[in-house]
C-alpha cells in the first residue's frame, strides 16, 4: 500500500470472507454504526461504552466478544438500532491502513453495483484495498476487484497492471466463482470451520443496495 | 517479500522485459559471467576491472554504458567470453532482495522448461520472485509465474493464492500472450521506446537450455 496515495482517492477496503460482507449486511440490517479497530484490546475497551463487541481472530469469534464474523448473526432483529466496535484479522487492519484517504467505503459482493454507482458519482480515483491475508495476496478479494473493474470499464483506467490482472482474474471467474474458489487459502480455511453457507452467500452479488462511508472513526451508510 | 522466508528455497528471480531475458541469452550466447548489481554506481565501478558495463534505467540505456538491455545486444559473436557486470530498473533489485535464498536462479520464458526441469530436480521449495516495476506488480512477470506453476503441476502445492491466481492469469493468456500484454503498463512504456522486436522474443518459449546460478555473485550456467 506505501506504493500507491489515498489522499486523493476513495478507497474501497474490501474483505469478502467476512469482515466487509459482514460490516454491509450488519449496516443493512439496521445496525446503527459500526466502529472498527485494528487493535483487539482497543476494540474490547468499547464494551464499557454501550457498544456490542463483534469480530473474529483467524476466522474464529474472540472469547467475550458479543457476536462473530458470520453474515448471518447480523440479520437478526435484535441486531436492529446496535453500535457495534469490530475487529477482524484481516480487514480493520486494511481500514487502519487507509485512514488518511480522501474518503473510505466499504466493499463486497453484497453491495458491488452501490459501490460501482457510487465512486462513478464521486469522481474520485480509486485505490481498492485488498485485505488479504496478514498481508498476503488472496483470491476473493481481487475477484471483487476485478468485478468492480469490470463495472468500471470505460469510466476509469487502470494506473498499474493490479486492476488488469483483477479483470482477467474475475472473467475466468464469473460463471462459478465457488468452484474458482475452491482452492484458495482461505476458502480452505473456512472450510474447517464449516462456514460454507457463509461462503455461498458473501459472493453473492447486490444482496443490498448500502454503501457504508467511514466518517470520524465510524461506519454508516 | 518480506512475508516469505528464502532461506529453505530456490527464489526464481524474473523480469521477462527485459532484464532475466537479457541474462539467459547472453549467458546463452557464451558469456563468461553475469555480476548483478542493484546500484549504478557499483556496477560502473566493475569498469576498471576488466567487465563490461550493461543494463537500463527506466528502460533506456545507461550514459557511458557498453551494453544496454535487449536481449539482441547479448546474441552476437563479440560478447563471447565476456564478463558483465548488470543492472536494470527492477530486475538487479530483485536479485538483490533475494540474497540469502538457500539458491537464486535467473528465469525467463526463454528458458522456461529448463527452469522447470531444474526445480524438479532439486527438490527445493520454491519463491518466484516477480520484479515488477519498481515494486509495484506487473503481468508479464507474473504470466511467467503461471507458466511455471502450471509446468510444476502435481509436483509442487501452493503456499498461497499467489500461484493459484499466476496460473488462471498464464492459462486465459497463453494463446496469445501478446494480445494479453497489449494493456499492460511495461509494454505501453516498452512501446515508446519502440522495442516491439524485444517484447516479442521475449515471450518466445523454451529458446535456450540454460539456467543461470548465481554462486558468490556471479550468474554462470
Amino acid at each position: 500500500m506505501h506504493l500507491y496515495s489515498v489522499d486523493d482517492r476513495s478507497v474501497v477496503v474490501v474483505d469478502i470472507f467476512r469482515a466487509t460482507s459482514c460490516m454491509v449486511t450488519a449496516l443493512a440490517n439496521g445496525v446503527t454504526s459500526i466502529s472498527p479497530f485494528a487493535k483487539l484490546e482497543d476494540c474490547l475497551a468499547m464494551k464499557t461504552q454501550g457498544y456490542d463487541t463483534a469480530g473474529e481472530r483467524d476466522g474464529k469469534k474472540v472469547d467475550g466478544f458479543d457476536h462473530g464474523n458470520s453474515p448471518f448473526e447480523y440479520m437478526v432483529a435484535e441486531m436492529k438500532g446496535k453500535r457495534l466496535a469490530f475487529t477482524t484479522t484481516n480487514g480493520t487492519q486494511a481500514i487502519a491502513k487507509s485512514l488518511g484517504a480522501r474518503e473510505i467505503i466499504i466493499g463486497s459482493f453484497l453491495n458491488l453495483s452501490a459501490v460501482a454507482g457510487h465512486l462513478k458519482n464521486s469522481g474520485n480515483n480509486v485505490l481498492v484495498v485488498c485485505a488479504g491475508w496478514k498481508g498476503k495476496f488472496n483470491l476473493e478479494d481481487t475477484l471483487f476487484a476485478g468485478a468492480l473493474v469490470d463495472l468500471l470499464e470505460g469510466e476509469y483506467f487502470p494506473e498499474c497492471d493490479s486492476p488488469i490482472a483483477a479483470k482477467h482474474l474475475y472473467l475466468a471467474a464469473r460463471n462459478d466463482m465457488k468452484a474458482f474458489l475452491s482452492n484458495a487459502s482461505h476458502v480452505k480455511r473456512l472450510a474447517k470451520l464449516n462456514v460454507f453457507k457463509d461462503i455461498e452467500f458473501c459472493l453473492t452479488p447486490d444482496v443490498y443496495n448500502v454503501v457504508p462511508v467511514l466518517r470520524e472513526g465510524l461506519l454508516t451508510v
